[in-house]
């Protein structure tokens, strides 16, 4: 409804999108890939819209990773074939819908325990056998099996279960090292040729290690979400300039209740409360040195001391959020422009899918 | 669909609500309210359901609050009559759906800067006149005038308005004292008589001041959202128990990668990122001694080293969130049960309602 007018135009709060920096973003990670010769596949949770990810695969992307089955049950029905569900999956109503999934697409989903396997096994006696991740902690400190030994261990319950295949490894590493990460998988793969297992897939993971995955060798792809908005932990990250952050939140100030005081129309109902390590709550691109010190749910106070620029009220400002990927997740559609003139919005579709 | 299940086997992460509780809150906020002798007028934000608002407003709440016009609409279209918006709001395109909205219920809005009033001025010179309250900052820190005198002033050009009418004085007033908001209010409403301005409504609000609306004797109304829920942050300002929070967050153990290590299926995409003073992301109810530590967006990381009891994979658990109103926002729908049996399931109809 509102193509063709300029973002200046859009009521506050809204997250627009800048179509040719998310094009260069997809476009470059791609490129990343193809000369490391590694196969990439996106992670929807970003944007959680099918349009963004055909963009992404049309690039050249293999497959597209979600992080829950409800999640890849909306992508699969939007033509998507390739999908790896990277959660620990339980309870039978919801391994029944990835049954269900994995006799429609090519699915992969993760274990990183043996009461995963158990449940996983018996759902999938019968029908197409599901192929499964053992989930490694190379020292992300969240989910995986903590030594080599215990991922040989993982593998070899898998391969042992007549409806699953053992089909590789898997990490999410941050903060580790990339010489972490490689140091772990080297071993495991060591260990599963000694016992005769084939390890198909070895995925390596993160935008905030999306350019250093060449420094691990042994994988064979990566999973990456943030990399096609970018956001303010990336730039911190070096993995982008502030030039490549497609992703604005804009706002307007709507109160100067003192000299060093702003208020915006936008708080953590669109920004999240998501710090990252920073100490604030996004940066404010047109005024660099003011600081979004405080957020409740539809306000976010801005501490002006340090900023000898100061907004009037009605400004409209541009703020890159810490993490774009939680930002999506509140609005019911992100906007899309090219130099300021709307060109799109499209739903974020898997808004919700918790399960 | 799950109405007749226990709550038990819905599958997580999902935000269940205890009727009975509900209920209770509801009634003994109200109760409190109609024995001081003062207005109660719920905000929609914790809930964004108008069948919320329907049993607020049926135990004797007068009128409800929204923050955004975006809502207002809503709950408008829902039968509701009179409504107060507590947001500065500026654009024409805004103001003109503020205007339509005027012409159907009886509405209430805030300003606490001329810019704002001048926009509002020049949108109502015709049609029904808007009512406006003055919001003032009696030591919150967010929005508002930041003396009586200020106060007075902007309530003097509001009344010079012809499509406007001063209709009186507003705050939000956390974390200052009610004492703080009594003088302010008192020496406001000596300089309006003053003034021979009329000022029929003085709105308090907030939940963690929600008992002590009492020590604020001139207020004539309070404005409350979280009550109707509760939450760790309600128990920790000593307005309820623990037994008093009617939302939980029910999650399941999926991961133990090390003895003292626990992930659960409910990261920031379900629990919010918002601490709110608190050093963890929400209260265990089962393991109260365990923390949890870390969020991402679909994960829980629980420190388990002070817990002597620890939770098995597959265990589900069930927590208080430190803020329910972000927490609703994330969700499709609440589901609601009695004594663990589902008796239905809303949608949050206002989600994303953030202009």
């Amino acid at each position: 409804m509102s193509v063709g007018l300029s973002i200046n135009d859009l009521l506050t709060p809204v997250a627009v999108i800048d179509e040719a920096i998310m094009e260069t973003n997809i476009r470059v990670a791609q490129e990343y890939f193809d000369r490391i010769g590694r196969n990439f596949r996106p992670h929807i949770k970003t944007h959680k819209i099918p349009a963004l990810a055909a963009l992404q695969v049309a690039a050249g992307a293999r497959g597209i990773n979600c992080q829950k089955v409800s999640e890849a049950e909306l992508f699969a029905e939007a033509g998507f074939t390739d999908i790896l569900i990277t959660f620990n999956m339980l309870a039978s109503a919801r391994l029944e819908r990835l049954k269900a999934l994995n006799a429609k697409v090519d699915l992969q989903v993760v274990a990183d325990n043996a009461v995963v396997v158990d449940g996983l096994a018996a759902c999938f006696l019968s029908g197409e056998p599901l192929k499964v991740l053992v989930e490694c902690d190379t020292g992300g400190g969240r989910n995986g099996v903590q030594s080599p030994a215990a991922a040989l261990e993982l593998a070899t319950l898998i391969a042992g279960r007549p409806g699953l295949r053992f089909h590789g490894l898997l990490t999410y590493p941050k903060p580790s090292s990339e010489a972490a990460v490689e140091a772990f998988f080297a071993e495991t793969i060591e260990l599963l040729k000694g016992a005769g297992l084939d390890c198909p897939v070895v995925s390596h993971g993160g935008s905030p290690s999306l350019f250093d995955s060449d420094l691990v060798p042994s994988a064979t792809e990566h999973r990456a979400g943030t990399y096609i908005f970018n956001d303010r932990a990336m730039v911190r990250a070096g993995m982008c300039d502030l030039d490549d952050c497609a992703m604005h939140v804009l706002a307007t100030v709507v109160s100067r209740p003192t000299d060093t005081r702003a208020v915006l129309d936008a708080g953590s109902k669109a920004l999240t409360s998501d710090l990252l390590g920073f100490a604030d709550y996004g940066l404010m691109l047109d005024y660099p040195d003011a600081s979004i010190v405080s957020l409740s749910e539809e306000h976010a106070v801005v501490d002006l001391t340090g900023s000898e620029r100061r907004p009037e009220i009605g400004e409209r400002v541009r703020i890159i959020p810490n993490h774009t990927c939680v930002v999506s997740n509140l609005f019911d559609r992100l906007v899309f422009h090219r130099g300021g003139v709307v060109t799109r919005s499209e739903a974020v579709a898997a808004r919700g899918r918790v399960i």
